[in-house]
């Protein structure tokens, strides 16, 4: 790019994330030096995202600029890890002082929101492509993971799953009709849905606080059922989900109960934290704010990996096997 | 992608890299797990590769996994760091097992050299891009900067600059014809030009006996003169380049006296380090292998941030500013 581009791009993000003590050296060098805290380990994700492929083309770019931090921090919440510093590989056809500054600002806002100085990355010309590394810490050897499960652990899960993958099918629907939309949906309710899409919260906080109590973590990105399995098989234990308990935004509504429970247990993009909690600590997970108790897990042994219950109208318990795509099997 | 796409990407890279003590969780989970040394500062590097402007369509994949993390350990030798651990982003436009296994063999060989744990990252459908991250460390306070050199003090090179510009020049012309190149020119020395483009050497080792005798470090990515006018810059100085002491290359006589000149000062894809020293510690420096004294540093009051000097065939020394495009200006 011409010089006259870096220096724009420069003027984007020199400012754009928090001010932190810890950063030695940030952007302008061959590398970043940065000074992690004593007795800590560090957490390291990394996650891209593609124009067409993690966004439809056209997305407004503060929310590109949001969500390519977001599904980062996520990972970061998922570990159980304070985020500290980040790293941002921005790949561009070309480049547009009104996008630039769109994606800067929905960057930095949750950057400096989560207190994260950004140390670093590269800008390039090409096809749209966002690379974000994001770097924390957790106190040495208490990071969360998706393989600490043990059968009779309960299930929680932050938030309300399933209302980004409405809002992306509502957003994907040029002429406004997305499949199982309610006529009478209020306008409000699709609007809070295609926010959670656009703006996805990364649940940092929760992800802290369940340090030392959660035995295994995994936030959701590619669809409630599928990355339960993905904790099941880590932990080798099977899982039950109690459909009935599932937590639903009231925007949810906006949708019909079959379109709503598919986003639910096979819909992506949500971000919130899925963990087990073994007895002892079921009493004081299930006291947090924001979270919501839906399964548990049980011994491998049985068929499924996941296995969808619920009560049937005359009361009994159902289950059901969800191998592979979730509410497929379900309904049948 | 498909999950047997997934698992095949898995298969060759899972045992990739090397394997280190310090990582305490690797890939599979949200994130890395990852132990730095106490006392230490954390370096951390990322460099995006894109098809067809990092390197040339078709380029043998060995070479682009090969490229694609050295120019992440260059810029980690620059701050005269360690390299510990490495995280890998593929966009691709396909998943095919050659191409794959070829990467994996040029990526996975220099990460071993070198006992660089690959820990993370991830893979998408898209134009093919290569974000790389490094993460290394220093102990605490020793990170070479591009700022710290002083007037006075002594500029030196690794290697010898130009043999990569001049290798992508060949590999670019299609007929074999670049620019420059003689006609009596031996196929080895053409050969051992398009090596160091294609397999570039980072100076890992280089960097780590300079911790504190160097006052300032950059890597030669751009060009020995823009990348000297940026640590000239950063350091508050100007530069004096003696062009009769640049280190050439055997193979470099491949190419007219002209075109290679015009390959040590502007050409890129070198990866060595250029660096200052003070007077102090020259003696030290001149000492250790593979590094050429090249110039000086000077005071930033003369006009030109980089300035070109030679003997004449008379034996008179003359100067000539390097402003932008250095040997552009130089030949006037």
């Amino acid at each position: 790019m011409a010089l006259g581009e870096f220096e724009l791009i420069d003027r984007f993000f020199r400012d754009c994330g928090a001010t932190r003590t810890d950063v030695v050296l940030g952007i302008g060098d061959d590398g970043a030096l940065l000074r992690p805290p004593s007795g800590a380990d560090l957490v390291a994700v990394s996650d891209t995202l593609v124009e067409g492929v993690h966004f439809p083309v056209g997305s407004p770019a503060e929310s590109i600029g949001h969500r390519a931090l977001a599904v980062n921090l996520s990972d970061i919440a998922a570990m159980g890890a304070t985020p500290r510093w980040v790293l941002l590989s921005l790949t561009l056809p070309r480049v547009e002082e009104a996008w630039l500054a769109g994606f800067a600002r929905g960057f930095g806002a949750l950057a400096r929101a989560h207190g994260v100085a950004l140390v670093g990355g590269d800008t390039t010309r090409g096809p749209m492509t966002i690379g974000v590394q994001v770097l924390g810490t957790v106190p040495a050897g208490e990071g969360l993971r998706r393989s600490g499960g043990r059968p009779g652990d309960a299930l929680f899960v932050t938030g309300t799953p399933g209302d980004a993958a409405a809002g992306l099918a509502l957003i994907m629907a040029a002429d406004g009709s997305a499949a199982g939309l309610r006529s009478d949906a209020p306008v409000d309710a699709l609007e809070a849905l295609r926010q959670r899409f656009l703006f996805p919260t990364p649940r940092i906080a929760e992800g802290e606080a369940l340090r030392g109590l959660a035995s295994a973590c995994i936030d959701i990105s590619d669809g409630l059922v599928g990355d339960l399995g993905k904790l099941a098989a880590a932990s080798a234990c099977a899982a039950v989900l109690d459909v009935d308990a599932l937590p639903r935004s009231a925007a949810l509504a906006a949708v019909t109960p079959e379109a709503a429970l598919r986003s639910m247990l096979d819909g992506g993009d949500d971000y919130e934290l899925l963990l087990a909690v073994p007895p002892a600590q079921v009493a004081r997970v299930a006291s947090m704010p924001g979270l919501t108790r839906i399964g548990e897990l049980r011994d491998a042994s049985t068929a499924a990996r996941v296995t969808l219950r619920r009560r049937a109208a005359d009361g009994t318990l159902s289950e059901t096997p969800a191998t592979g795509a979730g509410f497929d099997h379900f309904a049948g």
